[in-house]
């Protein structure tokens, strides 16, 4: 039985609460799984605590109405590190909002729960980032799981895929599309539509913020360049050391004319080992139509692996959503499930 | 320790060898690995078996000349059977020829090893294809594992990224290019060629076979929507069960208008969940050139997964080769340690 306390509680946090719920029976049937919610802590819609378990629809009914803390019997009033270190849990479900600069609050959330020995899931990629190897070590120390396969193309599997499926491989390369929005926009250009316009699409549609600057100035995909480096490759790189293009500067005349001549332009995160490390980018490339990264279009996200026995190995799936990153939570609750017993 | 017998040594048997001697101190540093090969028993080239373990670079090189059975002192002159017997192995690589139709002798190999309460890894299609359900049950009652990621498009992770990275998904509907030669062909009659002329290319650069039957009629991909219906939506279906069309029909006149009209044909291996079961097909497709399918060119595998919590998830790679193949068992013999720890 997996006590679970959720720190944050947003739309990826609800995604998986849902799933949990609908799930509950097949998860123990299929897999042996079952869970107890018994903390949950969000910055703006409160908290609640109950070691006997909350139960997840009422719960989900409060947060859609911003009052966590009127949960009849639990007890309210505490901040993340208290619900971290009052709950009981076993494994803390990290979902507080991002922010890839200071990576607070968040990092410190992870250093509360794994110094506490707790297991640590997350979607988080501020801390994820820029503390991989502290956070890792910690948890190592603390024998402790950190698990953040949603900080990555969301519930598509990288993180899980490399660490089991290819296992034994060396990855020499990975390179892929790893932001939705910048996708969504150069696809929208090859339609005909500018630079400026296809951005205005993407913001009706709910694609890209008010200010676009993270997506489409590269930031966001150089986060999970970083995390990629890192945790498949053991290099421990920061900001300055990925080369990073936005794809402001592209044109209509750009995507024309690599579409003449077989091509398509995609905002490629890449990172590849050499001689003494890695080279890392974010930038605008022109992707052959034969490469499986062209078809990728929309809001869809991919990864091509570039191993020594696999030889290629492309992985395509949904890079954004409420289930798709709430489900990446499920699979690390589920992996650490799987070692336990 | 893991003690591996072979049971079968040609080139996907001699493809996992030569990985685990160039992989063996970086298994045992980065997974805790550690194995040793007790026989070897292959039809044609004879056979060898030492408790204590056998050379593996010597055991290649004899191969290679066919003789096996010179290995010194080895005992010898032990058929498949007998090995898997006598081996003192807790896994039986079964890597012997594939017979789609009457699964033969590897059926017997492989109710040997499994009735033996032995672990059990395969790329053999065709005893997986026709008695997956039998077999399943026996190892289950066993408690040995039966793992054949190998199976379905080599190393390219399908059973293990189902069972793992995808668990807790519920897969509705599966659908792919499962065979490299059609593939090729297809592919080439794109650059202009005919049908004969792009068998005949194939031929000659070893991708089809003499009698490219099995290929071209679609009988390679039926096994492989089979192993896939039984293992990932536990539908027990046969031959007759697929409904199959091959790729010899297909003209230069149809390729084309389906480039003119943004499409390319595929040879589709597809299963389904349905009210009642499942409908299984193999057959040629035009697929949309957004379709991360259609981007898959030459030799490659790919395989779409529909899924209820990610959508659509697309996995692209090799389908064939001495070390993609012999990964497939890798994977499988990794995942076998990791549960036994």
């Amino acid at each position: 039985m997996q006590k679970i306390a959720f720190v944050g509680f947003g739309v990826v946090g609800q995604g998986l609460a849902e799933i949990l719920l609908e799930k509950k029976q097949i998860l123990k049937k299929k897999y042996g799984y079952e869970y107890k919610v018994v903390a949950v802590s969000d910055f703006t819609k409160g908290s609640a605590l109950d070691q006997k378990g909350l139960n997840l629809s009422k719960l989900l009914k409060l947060a859609k109405k911003g009052k966590i803390s009127e949960y009849p019997g639990a007890k309210t009033g505490l901040d993340a590190v208290r619900t971290i270190r009052q709950s009981g849990a076993d494994v803390i479900v990290e979902v507080s909002y991002t922010d890839i600069k200071t990576a607070e609050p968040a990092y410190t959330h992870f250093k509360a729960a794994l110094g506490a020995g707790k297991h640590l899931v997350t979607t988080n990629k501020g801390p994820t980032a820029l503390y991989f190897r502290e956070l890792a070590a910690l948890a190592k120390r603390k024998k402790a799981a950190f698990r953040y396969e949603g900080t990555v193309v969301a519930g598509t599997p990288v993180v899980n895929l490399t660490g089991t499926c290819l296992a034994g491989n060396d990855i020499t390369e990975v390179r892929g599309i790893l932001n939705g929005t910048t996708n969504f926009i150069l696809t929208s250009m090859e339609k005909g539509k500018s630079y400026e316009a296809a951005l205005k699409e993407a913001q009706r549609l709910g694609f890209a913020e008010a200010d676009p600057t993270a997506d489409v100035e590269g930031f966001d995909a150089m986060a999970k360049v970083i995390i990629l480096a890192k945790s498949l490759m053991g290099a421990d790189i920061g900001p300055k050391d990925v080369k990073r293009t936005g794809i402001t500067r592209i044109t209509l005349k750009d995507v024309e004319e690599a579409r003449a001549a077989g091509m398509r332009w995609k905002l490629i995160g890449k990172v590849k080992k050499t001689g003494r490390g890695v080279a890392a980018s974010v930038r605008p490339e022109k992707v052959a139509v034969t490469d499986p990264l062209a078809s990728v279009g929309g809001a869809k996200n991919a990864l091509t692996f570039v191993t020594d026995l696999l030889g290629e190995v492309t992985i395509v799936g949904p890079g954004a959503g409420r289930k798709e990153t709430g489900f990446a939570l499920l699979a690390d609750l589920l992996a650490i499930d799987r070692t336990a017993k």
